[in-house]
């Protein structure tokens, strides 16, 4: 409700078009509507396509398969993280749809067809032990109607195979680069491409690796100017944001 | 150099029309140029109005301006970042169009006229003390071709304040959020926009902020979406990677 | 025994009315009686409905259990936190009244009835799953005897519905704050509120959440004035400190 | 404006007592005032001796001059903590009555008489190299109307001149402890005194106190339950929390 | 072997006692002998009543009971310490005499009676949390043939019970303080007495507890004088450096 | 193909020998052939008996088999590390002639015989709990094809025992220290050998070692000047790092 | 006062010898007076020859010249450790005995000759860099009257100069172990005396050193048993505590 | 002296040719000429061209030159690592041939000519804020007699220019690999030789970066296999292993 929207209710008040309480219940609603508080609020659902997301760690698998149940009635599409199996058995029960993807522990339901972007995010992995977070990634940026390249196993120790997929990666509107150990493959991205390059840490090493801080030091220390970073392991979070920039 | 390329190059040969040295010469470069090195080598240089950047800390006066007179050559806009007025004054004597942002301690040389973009970075901070990486920020989105747009001193602690300027910061087509102390300011800004957040943690605050890692892991941990993070007051890299998406 | 008291004391050894060995044995304990050590000991059990508190984590079950049933015989209200369903169900054989809350993992026994506090204490949380230390929190203060209003998943990420909640925020006499991943909710309700805010960081989250401590961190550098901070996710200290504050 | 003000001015609308200009002017500033956002912004000048505050650090001689200057146009009291001699004097030409503590470094300036409250709170400091963070909490408590009582020099290795002021403690309605190296004195004073205690860890002490985190790990591990904490060396905060409790 | 016995093997080769096949062998062994490496390397097991010490942690059952049937033969006390019920049974079943204290998690067998010292250790403990750190300390305290007083307990949150116990920590020789949580036990008796303290942080506590680092740095950074710091939850090396002094 | 091979074939194009399309096959490949990725590639592959080597945590049983199968058609000889027994027992099934190292999680596989180097890596370690990471070095130094000695529990703490194996220790021609705890054998040993000193802190110990970290930041601050160091408990990464040298 | 003399005072009372005020007086005394506290808070002084302790770091010029200008009213001897030349100037003018140690930044004024102990501490340290720390324990040990033996520059990177003052070092009746870098001299020499060993890191070293945190680690793991420590550089503390030891 | 040196003493003893006195002069010394103590006291000095190192960071202007005077007798070469200016002019005055490296704050003293190995090192940097290190490792390689080869700027941001220096860095018999930031090129470049890596993390860098630990963890969790690494900024250690390496 903008400043003209108010002028003219209150004109409407003083001809009496509308009577006092009309005008107080729109008013009302005032604070949040015009703030945009209540678009922020529902922004997620409107948009077509656009699925509703659950966290799974830390829940039961009786409060997963409640939370779906509820979620399928609004007949979007939904997207539950870090759901283990039996999770997803439980919600299986109550949805046909359901899929379970077993290394990015997501589960996926599609009610609505979407439309997928023209441009692409490619999902860039330096080794094979980065896969959980390049599957959580993938499904994601799926979900939320990307096309998505998956690249793995270009790691900076064999640094040809990465060229031989450089063509690859340098089409992508946007570049996730996952990788663990010591991280340097976002920062060899970082330097071949124009691209915006989100860059994952995982949690994949050992010794002095700390559950990838070495990796996530590594990524915010890039050398390379076009590369931010999200949290450790966090392939979701890496999608969603790539979702945003493809889209613009 | 291209498979046709290649294939024309050797008929060529195979008619004499091309000589075997000739053909050697052109083969022999074939690895960077058919890579495209080349083109990344050069790629920023090239695109018209992208500037030439020097990172001036850690480097002498004379360095400074020694790299700057290499480069007015050239003929490029450049930026200079963490400059000192000492440098300033130095490279001022030999480049009089040479502009010094104080505060976020810039060097900048405009040579050429840029095209600015319709769409414009945000860039919003949570108090006064961090100016010196907006400005950084600022300079550094300005001299690559982006319209931007300062909203300052919007700290969760008096939280309307930040409303009042929500519809500034919903306009922008890539937000930067900069933030000391504990960072909040990201994550509600994470909740408000639905575009892409770049977040700089500062070196803002006392005690037990460690320098920025207090505000570091708060946007690493941002309970809001989208939001991907940058180095401790890396406001350089944050408006450089928002230039890259502003012009997607 | 104070300074009176001695006189009189020594007046009664002069006038043979205490003869010297009874003296001498009154006089022994003086240290400890006059300095109130004795006070500070019992003074949590002697306020009427003060709980006697066991943590038990650590603890076997047989310890809680013993340790309980030496408590019953001393009639007060008993607050075991960080308790397994297996200590409890033990505790619930030699305690019928033995009540047990599963998420938040205390027993609580009622054996006298409390006059509850007017003013009541807010607890406020991020999230569901800060839900373990939310229940926590609310069985102590209310087994300490203070009104409780619980006010759950406002989020800084969704923050218009943090606004249709302030006022019952605003109308505590104290806001415990329960906040995991970034801990922002500490900073905008310390700015929304005039009342002590305790603020309790969690160690919900993951990557580079350490364990709470970027959460911890965000709520020691809170940019807002009010605050102060507990131990990550010591929900029993915030309540405890909440309920001294709340009866003032 | 609450609903029975926005129902008079809209009854005031279509009876012509107002016009439509003047009742759309009042309806603007609707979502701050009716949120209560007016209300936060201005809820500290507006009761009676509340003070402005400056956090001088950071800030050049002139910005925190300018900033006075502004600031005694209103007429209310100001702290300016953090301040340096220089500032000071700066801020003592344009303003006769600032006075400044050098070691706790405030500059405070008194334009209007507070009432004192009743009761009072108690600043405890272990050492006398914690007196800068001691003085800092005493004249903010101070320009805030508490009565304070300040009680140094009590740390533990020497208990016995803790236990002669225990009296001094006790009778606060709340109390803040200021302690650096291992910050035992939280614990211990935590455990003598049942009233809420604010502990505020100093970067006093060398080797592996690392600027202030070994006490501030013991006072957030403190095993007595009454304590809460706030930054390193935030004399201010810990005040500024007092203040609002004490005033309960 | 020293300088005269020396002399007199070179004599005795002059005066053809000593072949040189049996001097050349005498003087091969001199490099150990004389430097005292084998002094060392003996010097154990030689006192009598001094125990050989198996750490059991990371060590198999079948190893540990192999250890131990190889060490019985030698006659020697013997205490392991870390060691799990089923190491025990093993070893019990090659050994009568063995016993085991469950909580210190020591296994010790006596094949020599020791005389004790006269002067006694004291190790204080502040809560029953430190116990199993406390029995590893006295088991080993006691093998090593001293005279133990364990002093339970006495944490800083109600320092009367410390109080009551002050003579016989007063009364040892050397001084144990264990403790968790903010470790501030060392402090306040490292105050108290004018014996060696000998501090060991223990791992109790939780959220910033950090598996002990916060009692590590509390009784690192000690505002007491004689007080020194072995590893978190090493009870056996604070036993075994007591035992050092207590012998002097 | 180096320069003169393509010289060859752009006149086997002109003399017809070799047609344009046959040509063009063998210059696609030339990037990667002429930067030498290709030997990158497979240049441990190619040298006589160097094995696969398969890093096995993380990988389920099914792809360690499957990925050994693959292996073995290519005739090599295989190295697994950190490899379950369980993982062996599948591998085994397929391949008779694996053999497995409990202690160093180890599988190998030998197709080939190798040449033994003439010179040896020596592999020190302080305690008989550092065993894992000294055979899985071991394993790898013998795969590598390398004469290795072992030269066990020579900790500092019986500094005699390191001298009685000085000889062994300087006779090698790279050195592998390995130890946890304080780390100090790396230090004690880079002062007694002039060869390269490789030193593997190891995560054994307890309380504030960390994980390893404690024997880490000792090796890195090596008094001795000619010790460098990997990872924590990288025994595989030590044994390569020899191999090299041993080699040169 | 003891029980006897509370005894013979009332008696006293009694037997009006002693006036009730009188008594009064007296027993007021009593908490502090029995409890040792007394004892506790002068028995530095009291004890022939202890000095008098101030440290400087943090303070004034003045405050030091005053404290001392106090303090020698008492004739104690004191000592001032962290002392800048020109604190120890200003003492000087008003202290003719003051001397000055530069390196060990220590001031010293000896007002009582004292018996000197005849057993003594060994000061053993690694480099010449570490001597700061060796010379404040050197006059903390010399003031306190203790026999002092410094061994400087024996570290383990040149092992058999240790060996050569092996002698030296077993002789004494507490080993103080100073060094920086890895620390690994404290696990040797802890391994060659079976005394008590006070190990003090020192920050130096550069690099991962961290400011002593390198050392510190590596002697609270020290494989040697009779290792305790005190914090970084805290010369003053390892003297203090040898000292108890050496008279003992 | 050998055990055939004993023996032919022993007989010279018993044939009278060396008498009792000198033979017990020759034998005293056994222990540390035997275990080759005194070899490795002596060995960088007797083996040509061997230089002495003074580590100057912490020293005097008076002591460096002061040293250096003492060495210059024994007309060996000299190294002064960590050196100011105003060191090198002191010296400068002693010593003509001293030379200075400003970048690498090295002093070089040439006695002797040394014959330079026939393989090199390759020293291979990222950027150029790296060349203080970088040139520190160059004076002490060519120093210890080595050749060596510069190979900077080439960091892994710009990878086509490392291609072209493959060669150079190929043909070292060993690689010390300089970079900070996140130290990405030591894994590059471990993945593209097979000769020994020494990598060597700088403090070059902000933010996150905790001045070299960024770098640090990076290398040592390098994910490619010959990679071993030395102390922050430590190019002298790098260089002193490489020469070891390289003259093996």
């Amino acid at each position: 409700m903008n400043k003209d929207e108010i002028k003219n209710l209150l004109e409407c008040v003083k001809n009496n078009k509308v009577n006092i309480e009309e005008a107080l219940e729109k008013l009302e609603d005032l604070p949040f509507k015009d703030l945009g508080f209540a678009k922020i609020d529902n922004h997620r659902e409107i948009r077509v396509g656009y699925p509703e997301v659950i966290y799974c760690e830390g829940k039961t698998v009786d409060q997963v398969r409640d939370i779906v149940k509820f979620m399928i009635t609004k007949n979007n599409n939904i997207l539950g993280t870090r759901a283990t199996e039996e999770m997803y058995n439980a919600v299986k029960e109550i949805c046909e749809e359901a899929e379970y993807n077993k290394l990015g522990r997501t589960i996926t339901i599609k009610k609505k067809e979407q439309l997928l972007t023209d441009s692409y995010i490619a999902i860039v992995a330096a080794g094979t032990s980065d896969l959980p977070v390049v599957e959580e990634a993938y499904e994601t940026a799926k979900i939320l109607g990307n096309r998505v390249e998956r690249i793995i196993d270009v790691g900076v120790a064999g640094i040809h195979r990465l060229f031989s997929r450089l063509d690859d990666i340098r089409g992508a509107k946007v570049v996730i680069v996952i990788a663990g150990m010591e991280g340097a493959l976002a920062s060899v991205i970082g330097g071949l491409v124009d691209k915006p390059v989100i860059a994952v840490p995982t949690s994949v090493g050992y010794g002095a690796n700390f559950g990838g801080i070495s990796a996530l030091l590594s990524m915010l220390n890039s050398c390379a100017s076009g590369v931010s970073v999200v949290n450790i392991d966090n392939g979701f979070g890496a999608a969603y944001n790539a979702s945003i920039i493809n889209k613009l």
